[in-house]
């Protein structure tokens, strides 16, 4: 499982910055967290496929945030999209979309299914679970977090020195399921061993607040938007945005393992100073470029 | 007065090329001709100033050419943009312009003043005139002439010689009228000379058509989609694209000073091969790439 950045900007876009757009590999899937304007060539220039994309989970109908979509929506029709697009975001996007598939009337011959979701898990599959927390941002505005579930895997030491075969019976052991070898029980706990899924929470935009620390609890990575740096503390407030120190604590009261700071204020060209103040309160910190890929 | 090539590529951009947008530079004016998506951060990448954009002129209503407008906008908007933004484009750009600030409902406070346009010309002020043509396209699509107007210029070393003080009888002389000095008659043709003006055309996209050869009339410059090498003629003309050579042919016919190829298609790594098919054809070519200025 990887994330792969490829717009981390704020609403400006720079010379390095796109606008706002984080990829989720996981197996076979590439999830998509928002999608700004000009991801269709950040796709081009990381030399990965938009025809992978298989959700879009969007945080709030902001420019910044949705402004990529009919480009990429567009480009992956062009390129024989076989499957459906799933695209989730908070109440109203049906009709965005709907809109927006009608002023740019290109012609679209992909099964997109929008979904309006509000609080809680909205997605659930053998893998994982996706959920849904309400932000304060100056519209409707959702935090997600990305929930893989525990896997079981076959400890083969342990299955090669009792004989057992690959086949079948390992197969009920990696499901949980109770098996018999030679006409006694496979002890599982020895058989196999539990690896815990991971947990990745995405915060943008928003101000601080307690869905941020429910959504964020105990996350091994935590995307969280720093635009600012605490200087412009009330500017974030104004605009409805954290500060780099307001991520980090955050992480920091959610007992998060790492902190990626992205949607970055175009006024900084470096980005130590927001990273001095977040690791001020919160140890693992880093700061994310465009391109940046992290394996989780 | 100069071109600025801020996006050159066909319907998908490359790491080298964003989606098509053409800047004319011409006194304090900057005319845009077509919107990519990505345009406002070619802006940022050349920097150039969005809000000195004061006409954006479309040629057809395909997201390759229109998906940059609504974030150009909303740039122009949060940058506080004090002119009167005018957009001129086929038949139907009315309501497309409407829907598109519909969908994207971000506070714009500009002044936006689209004008659906037909053959002809369709604005002229004291420095120039701006004609259309309609071209052959799978759409409605225009081509645009720049016809910058004659301009008469002082001969300083003659009206120096006859002793004219700088002041209110150069300014007449320069608006052509006739003044004496000492008594006698200025001759006008000694004392001033006329300035030709420029003509640029535009052609994206179409097939070959009458249309083009009008336009191009005797441009000094002529800014031509070519967008494939001449072993794609049947799919240019399926998708109604010109080739290299067909937009050089146009440029030969129509006595054209020189051609810009622009609208490439991603195949293409090199333009050599665009270059010299249109070469064998006519003389003065050059293929744009990403940020080429072109003075006139």
């Amino acid at each position: 499982m990887k994330l792969i950045f490829l717009g981390t900007s704020c609403m400006v876009p720079t010379k390095e910055r796109n606008q706002v757009c984080t990829l989720l590999s996981h197996g076979s899937e590439l999830l998509m967290f928002d999608c700004g304007e000009g991801t269709q060539r950040q796709f081009k220039i990381a030399g990965l496929k938009p025809t992978k994309v298989t959700k879009i989970l969007i945080s709030h109908w902001h420019g910044d945030h949705v402004l990529g979509l009919p480009g990429l929506i567009q480009t992956m029709s062009a390129s024989e999209y076989s499957g459906t697009l799933m695209i989730f975001g908070p109440k109203g996007i049906k009709e965005k979309i709907n809109g927006m598939m009608n002023v740019f009337n290109f012609d679209c011959n992909i099964r997109i299914d929008v979904r309006e979701i509000g609080e809680g898990v909205f997605f659930e599959n053998k893998d994982y679970i996706l959920e849904a927390v309400r932000l304060r941002h100056r519209i409707l505005c959702i935090g997600y977090r990305f929930i893989e579930k525990d896997k079981r895997r076959i400890n083969l030491e342990y299955t090669k020195k009792l004989g057992i075969p690959e086949g079948p019976i390992l197969g009920k052991l990696q499901r949980g399921q109770q098996v018999k070898w030679n006409g006694n029980d496979v002890e599982i706990e020895n058989a196999t061993k539990l690896v815990k899924g991971k947990k990745i929470a995405f915060i943008f935009d928003t101000i601080p607040c307690e869905s941020c620390q429910h959504i964020a609890e105990d996350a091994d990575v935590l995307v969280s938007e720093g635009v600012y740096c605490s200087d412009l503390e009330e500017k974030a407030l104004e605009y409805k945005h954290l500060t780099a120190k307001q991520a980090a604590q955050i992480a920091k009261q959610a007992n998060v393992k790492k902190l990626i700071l992205t949607h970055l204020s175009q006024r900084y060209k470096e980005t130590k100073h927001l990273k001095e103040e977040a690791e001020r309160e919160f140890g693992n910190v880093v700061c994310a470029d465009d391109f940046m890929e992290v394996k989780i």
